[in-house]
């Protein structure tokens, strides 16, 4: 088993059948990780899973101790898909009811009469949940101890994530640097794996790519410190010179 | 814990440091999603990691059991962070080895001399893997037990797959029938429900789009069994008509 490193580690949970057939391109994953990396929180594992309750709570409970923060992202909506609510409640074990002030909220945004059970199970939280606002379309998401839950809709989503900034306590936040190259990577990996090994607190990542008709590798250095990022940068430039390859962006 | 289905289920593993921090987007869960539903097979989990031996080793080792058919992708290249085949066969407990045949397809790929170290590294595989062969850039995947190892660029993935057709064996194909409506869900989700609890077989999902300006919902019905598909649509169709929604879609 993984052990526990809750060090301002996040996974990303996503629960949606439509993201597992292939029918929907999840979004969501690539921005909650840029936003949570910008607040130095670092997401370690994501997981797509079938909306059903055993997966949800099993899921749940499997992770909730490894990370420090969880997200999730999909069924808070009011169709009888939207699990994930009730899941959570019984994944905490506790009680799956109306959050009173969520019922406010969507009470008083939809018109007089169009408040319907549909809707009202949007107001329904686990017990003492904190709510996370909405200000695209009222429905609020919600956080429970380290969870985070959100919708799937990607600009609902994004439009929620700013009422969070103050709440997520990240560590220091890491830096990325990339050196984009017209080669190959079997023609770099000898050398690259000889400065890896110079500088173990960097992540070296080699990324090839195909733009435009040509090949190329982009190499992204990560750290929380940049100056050893610079110095790192530094000796692959050497050999990159050495075998003549040209750098196409270096930033 | 989730009892064991291996019923042409499987799971997609992206291996990638990239995926996570936001930097790249995956586009292969969908494509592989997609072509293994025509092939019968059903993704329930995708699991995307870091490119660390032991998050690799545990996660094959947790999942190896629970599904028919593993997808990895993502770190079989030449670089000192594609940790994908050596992971593989620690989590098999088998030999880290150059596998013959792969050596012979990039000893003639490349030219004379030009067949250097990381090169070298990519003709290694468990011991006695299967090759998955690649007709874009020779460097194959391979396949050991019911763990199949891709690598990550995707027109590379997608170049791959047509030798593995014939190897993958799945249940009954889902069809997946569409009904796009001019409404939101928090109008249906009622009578919707309703369907779903007469039609226990078919996986109706709900989901809200914005498309050019205006809202709408697609639901999305999928079984194996397209005459009762065809019967819970109907009975949709008839409580979209009484509320006077317009059918956008309906395919």
């Amino acid at each position: 088993m993984k052990k526990a490193n809750t060090k301002a580690h996040a996974a990303i949970l996503v629960i949606g059948d439509e993201i597992l057939s292939g029918r929907t391109q999840d979004v969501n994953v690539s921005f909650l990780s840029k936003w949570l990396n910008d607040l130095g929180v670092k997401v370690t594992e994501v997981r797509i899973i079938e909306d059903k309750e055993e997966s949800i709570i099993s899921c749940i409970n499997e992770i909730k101790e490894k990370f420090k923060y969880i997200f999730t992202t999909g069924g808070i909506g009011p169709t009888h898909d939207d699990i994930t609510s009730k899941s959570i409640s019984k994944a905490f074990n506790v009680k799956y009811c109306y959050h009173p002030e969520a019922f406010e909220i969507l009470s008083n945004y939809y018109e007089k009469g169009k408040f319907n059970i549909g809707r009202k199970k949007m107001a329904m939280t686990p017990k003492n949940a904190s709510l996370i606002y909405n200000p695209s379309s009222a429905a609020p998401g919600f956080f429970i101890k380290n969870v985070y839950c959100l919708p799937g809709v990607p600009s609902i989503l994004k439009s929620m994530l700013g009422g969070l900034n103050n709440k997520i306590i990240g560590g220091k936040k890491i830096i990325s640097k990339t050196l984009s190259l017209r080669t190959v990577e079997s023609e770099i990996s000898i050398d690259l794996e000889k400065v890896q090994n110079r500088f173990r607190k960097i992540e070296i990542g080699s990324y090839p790519f195909f733009k435009q008709g040509k090949l190329g590798v982009s190499l992204v250095l990560r750290s929380d410190k940049l100056k050893l990022i610079e110095r790192c940068k530094k000796e692959i430039i050497a050999f990159v010179k050495r075998k003549k390859i040209k750098i196409i962006i270096n930033e």
